[in-house]
């Protein structure tokens, strides 16, 4: 892969985002006849496009671990993919209609509008077991036992972070906050915290740190980044919350203000916006210190930190 | 583990099913309070019983690819827990009502009839991740690098099983051929068999593959135990779609004669009972004669088929 070192921000995020895509266009399986319906609906929100923060992230990350390595990038690209693909299957699943329920999402009509619910479930549960095989199977051509050992430990964290105590769980308390029962408390602010970061935060950390694992950092190096990701994911969900707030439906590409409607906890709804626009630059800021005690905090991590809190969309 | 090879099949079965049980009851993440009734759907569903084809089959592959050496059933039995899993996840996501809308499986109510819809998705979602994160984890104290290479080998062809090819692609052409639309043509014998190929067959075929692999098979013995799994899934499948005609409710823990009442294409539909029953004893044959190819017509594996081939539910 080119070196991206000596470009500016927004130029490096289209190029690795550029490259991203490509990555992603070869993931699924070839599959005709029987199974071209399921896999255009897979590869239907798949290509739907987004930010590709947490694919960018892993890169990222795996640059950070081993600054002037390139080969440490390409070796992180198949977790990058999972974790998009991950991420795809999370949003398919929470947009049904036995969960939130959403009919727009990256700008376009969501999955189970276009191809119906059964095969929209199916498109989710196909994304998750490729990310895990994509994994597996590549990158295989280095020959080096101890590459994995290092794919066992990203696949382990990814599905942590995709399982019980993370993703399903963090969905799980939100589809019962959003659909309270006789006697049931409304989240709390240590509630709607562990809410998002279960749902959120957990694999946007995953992401980085399984690209710090892939290019082989050490532990402390590795440790910084999952310190720096724990904040970086907090810092995303309450922008996340404070412009469903402010945006617009054509800058989201959702459905804005659906949240507050539908009487979900968010950050603005507890602590108010401005408040809330304070806690996501204190969590960056918490971001940018764990990077600086790895002496990271010149590497693209920062930056994303703050395109992150900045973002409009 | 204690030697089970002097026990009657019988027994063996007995014993191999309550290892498993034991070890499914460790295997999802302990989680209290807001995570506490996505856990209890998990559980819900996991220890509902059934048969425990599949992972006494991973277990009886382990013990036949490397006879006397009880060390390759427990390197096996995480591999044994996440098929169990997956196959757990794959009739959660199938009883849903966009899907199959089935109330009654393995003896007791559907897990949205009991959990809701959004929490029965999110169980099936939760159980595929904890699969993958336990193969990551465990075993993890051999400290062998090639047992990390082997890891690796299995969980790419379990997560291959469960992805587009396999059962997400098999259950997208179940989906489709029970509600046909104007136009589409109703499954021939071939369409059929692609269908239970993959929807079932690939999985079972994952299942023993994976037993000889963590036992460190030969390739010639893996390849013989492939070969024989294939037969295994194409037998176990049409005795299903037998039972279905012949059962009753009690006997097989689900809705009898559904599959028939709803149109869907099956072995006897297609080919009558009576020449079902003759494809499944040839499928039986063809799975022993793969055995012997490799020696093993003497191990548990030959037993199996036969029991699959004369259940009763």
């Amino acid at each position: 892969m080119i070196d991206l070192a000596a470009l500016p921000f927004d130029a490096y995020l289209l190029a690795r985002r550029a490259q991203v895509d490509e990555a992603l266009e070869r993931v699924l399986p070839r599959a005709a006849g029987r199974l071209a319906a399921i896999r255009d609906a897979m590869s239907y929100s798949l290509s739907a496009g987004g930010k590709r923060v947490r694919p960018i992230l892993v890169l990222a990350a795996a640059e950070a671990a081993a600054p002037g390595n390139p080969g440490a990038v390409a070796l992180a690209m198949p977790a990058a993919c999972a974790v998009e693909m991950i991420h795809t299957y999370s949003l398919i699943h929470d947009d049904l209609p036995a969960m939130d329920n959403d009919v727009l999402r990256r700008g376009m009509p969501t999955l189970h509008v276009v191809y119906g619910e059964g095969l929209a479930i199916l498109a989710g549960d196909g994304l998750v077991a490729e990310a895990f095989a994509l994994m597996a199977r590549e990158p295989d051509a280095t020959g080096r036992p101890d590459v994995a050992g290092r794919k066992l430990a990203v696949i382990g964290r990814i599905a942590e972070a995709a399982g019980l105590t993370g993703m399903v769980g963090g969905q799980a308390i939100d589809l019962r906050a959003a659909d309270r029962r006789p006697g049931d408390q409304p989240l709390d602010a240590d509630g709607l915290q562990d809410m998002h970061t279960r749902k959120t935060g957990a694999l946007i950390q995953a992401a980085a740190v399984s690209g710090a694992i892939m290019a082989g950092a050490s532990d402390a190096v590795a440790a910084a980044i999952d310190r720096y990701a724990a904040s970086l994911g907090l810092a995303f969900q309450i922008v996340d919350d404070v412009l469903d707030v402010e945006g617009t439906d054509v800058e989201l590409g959702k459905s804005a203000g659906k949240d507050a409607a539908s009487g979900k906890p968010t950050y603005p709804a507890l602590f108010g916006l401005d408040e809330s626009k304070r806690l996501a630059r204190q969590a960056a800021e918490s971001a940018l210190a764990a990077l600086s005690t790895a002496g990271l905090e010149r590497s693209r991590l920062a930056a994303i930190i703050q395109w992150v809190v900045a973002r409009r969309s």
